[in-house]
């Protein structure tokens, strides 16, 4: 174990039990307050260390860095230097958040200028997207998904268990928590015999996904292999890929799904590094039938993380309606990315990968509403005695996730938070 | 008509007679000379004009741009402006350009640092490629594809008539004309009956399309109507969307085309503006049925530009095996453009839609190898005495675009070519 991922590691910095970001943490972002332009930070706690300032202060001048990194909106200009220098980054940022470090512990004048009361923050979309794809790579949702749609009996489709299916996503539309959603407008088929109308979207849904960013792959043309997809992998968030149903239902055949997906997905601020999670990988499903090859990998690559799915209606009554876990995962990140760049492919620093609906085996730990409702069937009661088979209008939906398997340290994501408008 | 696309405009600077850049059109791109590095140029002739240094002379100053803008080593800047500003200049360089105007005619020293011979320029990628889409919008192609695969009585799906059918592509594996293509390797089904393999793709492909280029458009959750789209189209590029028929028939199904397409795209380096091709716009087809009210649009909206393709043998020999022509579309780019946004998707400058295969009524102006060769079943016939159902490892793939139905002006693309290089 490297030291900065060590559980008895503590921070001259107060951290509450049981926070999402511990010392051991340490996730990236962009932040804004009232005095200082957009810039790069990470948090601790209660806390966003100015990392611009910080880099000022000539504590990381012998890093592989520049000046201009930090001052960047973005984050692409850091996780653009690659994995092995955000390593040396995280390292050097736990070194000095450590408690025995007395570089800014005990300098006034370098913790004021580089220590930010998280309250006063706002956080904004952490990296420019250059690519965004999404996978289907929960069996549990591919199989309800199948149940409902096509053959119980043959509920996952051929080429499944042979391949981490997956398609482009649009970047463009990828919003950081708390911006608003707008119910999208578009065309319906509510009837099998009559033409397709417009119209507001009436099966507005949520997909409880992750997705991770990478650092720059390797020229067009040239694979990266499942044991050499950690080091491309620079860290994760929470993906909530809002889903109109009807639409996609009608336009998806046979191109896959486009506008029923492309009017926004929402991502939690705080990137958490692959290397922050490392402790905590797991193993996952036995794979039958055996995967090809360039799909085999070694050792554990799943990782224990607890999700939840809460929706708030607009009167701010809140209901948990889904407890997943990333681990249910049947491919993991290295074989997404190994699929991925198969052919040739390039990968960008900076592009996002999401996971699909993150599913587990029971009800309860369904990932959307479409499966939670089971197409609208078993509506879902809300505390005030509403009803749910979607998302309605004013409601607001929240998903939270961290690792906490090890009962001494807590990683977590913090949350990714929408809020659905009505329809133009 | 602007005084721009008049085609009694001469330019002081020699242009061959039925040259594809006339003064007339005006294309832009980014080159660099083993002097210069990449920067924004428009072409004329055989000649290409440096906008950076142009701009250093001044005559561009009073335009809505900065030097920023001509010295980047992408068009987004330039196109970030919008189309006003874009239009503005077009109109300033047919008015330096012309044969009337004395200022840089007149000027040595202006001209020889702003007038480079084409023989001499690398051309780049044009733009830094934000979202990239793929349409599917050529009846005819639409059609063939359907009655290869499925019912020959029900050819087109049932949502084909009433949207344009759109996927999201790969943004990062866009190449400039030029660059060689390698074969991917990926996973294929040869038989029913047995599991997948892995491999070299068998059934490498091209396809015929053209795509636009776009300023940016309305903020996240606004849609585009067909009355405005005009005003958010830059330009458009000749586009070679090279297809794995073999990685695309297994795993397109249930989420569309992925690995069968991601591993290149190829782009023409000049892009023509939509400026420059507004005289030659033509009538499309009637559309039955009535399409949505949100898709209707007013006027002639598609484009008369003569398209080939032509297979050239890794020994030279080359033969034109597709004569297409791009009004040949169903769906127009207002309607692409309205559709795209009709949920609220966002675009940005630089984001790139392609038409899908742009095939004709009839053989000889099948836009790709699937339907030349029939799914191989007719194969083509090459001078050398080979036969060919699909690519050859080290054959050259180009197309050529222009619009001559002006027999006075030449609106042309130049042209896109590839070398398919074997599998890695």
């Amino acid at each position: 174990m490297i030291e900065a991922n060590n559980p008895n590691l503590t921070s001259w910095l107060e951290v509450p039990s049981n926070h999402d970001f511990p010392i051991q943490n340490i996730p990236f972002g962009i932040f804004s307050t009232s005095e200082l332009s957009a810039r790069t930070g990470v948090a601790i706690g209660g806390y966003v260390i100015d990392l611009s300032a910080l880099y000022k202060t000539g504590l990381l001048s012998d890093l592989p860095f520049e000046e201009v990194d930090f001052t960047s909106n973005t984050l692409n200009s850091i996780i653009n230097r690659g994995k092995s220098a955000t390593t040396s980054l995280r390292n050097r940022l736990s070194e000095l958040l450590n408690s025995e470090t007395p570089d800014l512990r005990d300098s006034d004048s370098f913790r004021s200028k580089c220590v930010i009361d998280m309250s006063s923050v706002t956080m904004h979309m952490p990296i420019h997207v250059g690519d965004y794809t999404d996978c289907y790579s929960s069996e549990d949702h591919a199989r309800n998904v199948g149940k409902m749609f096509r053959d119980p009996e043959n509920a996952l489709l051929p080429n499944w268990k042979h391949m981490p299916v997956a398609y482009h996503g649009r970047a463009s539309s990828i919003v950081v928590s708390g911006t608003p959603i707008r119910r999208p407008n578009g065309q319906l088929k509510p009837s099998e015999t009559e033409p397709p109308i417009y119209g507001p979207s009436r099966l507005l849904d949520f997909e409880l996904e992750m997705a991770f960013i990478t650092h720059p792959g390797k020229p067009l043309g040239n694979p990266i292999s499942t044991s050499e997809a950690d080091d491309y992998i620079f860290g994760m968030v929470l993906f909530n890929d809002w889903s109109a149903r009807d639409i996609q239902k009608w336009e998806y055949v046979p191109l896959g799904p486009f506008l029923g997906k492309n009017f926004a997905s929402s991502i939690s601020p705080w990137i958490v590094t692959l290397d922050a999670l490392e402790p905590y990988r797991v193993s996952g499903p036995n794979q039958t039938p055996q995967v090809l090859p360039y799909l085999e990998y070694e050792g554990a690559a799943h990782y224990d993380i607890d999700l939840e799915v809460e929706i708030s209606t607009p009167e701010g009554e809140s209901k948990v309606v889904c407890n997943s876990n990333f681990k249910h995962m049947y491919w993991n990140m290295r074989q997404q990315l190994a699929h991925h760049t198969v052919n040739g492919c390039n990968i960008r620093g900076g592009d996002m990968i999401a996971s699909g609906t993150i599913s587990g085996p029971e009800e309860g730990s369904f990932g959307s509403m479409l499966e939670i409702s089971w197409k609208g069937t078993k509506p879902l009661s809300m505390p005030d005695g509403t009803e749910r088979r979607f998302i309605n209008d004013g409601d607001t939906v929240t998903m939270r996730g961290s690792q906490t398997s090890d009962s001494k340290v807590r990683i977590g994501f913090g949350e990714v938070s929408g809020k659905l408008l009505p329809a133009l």
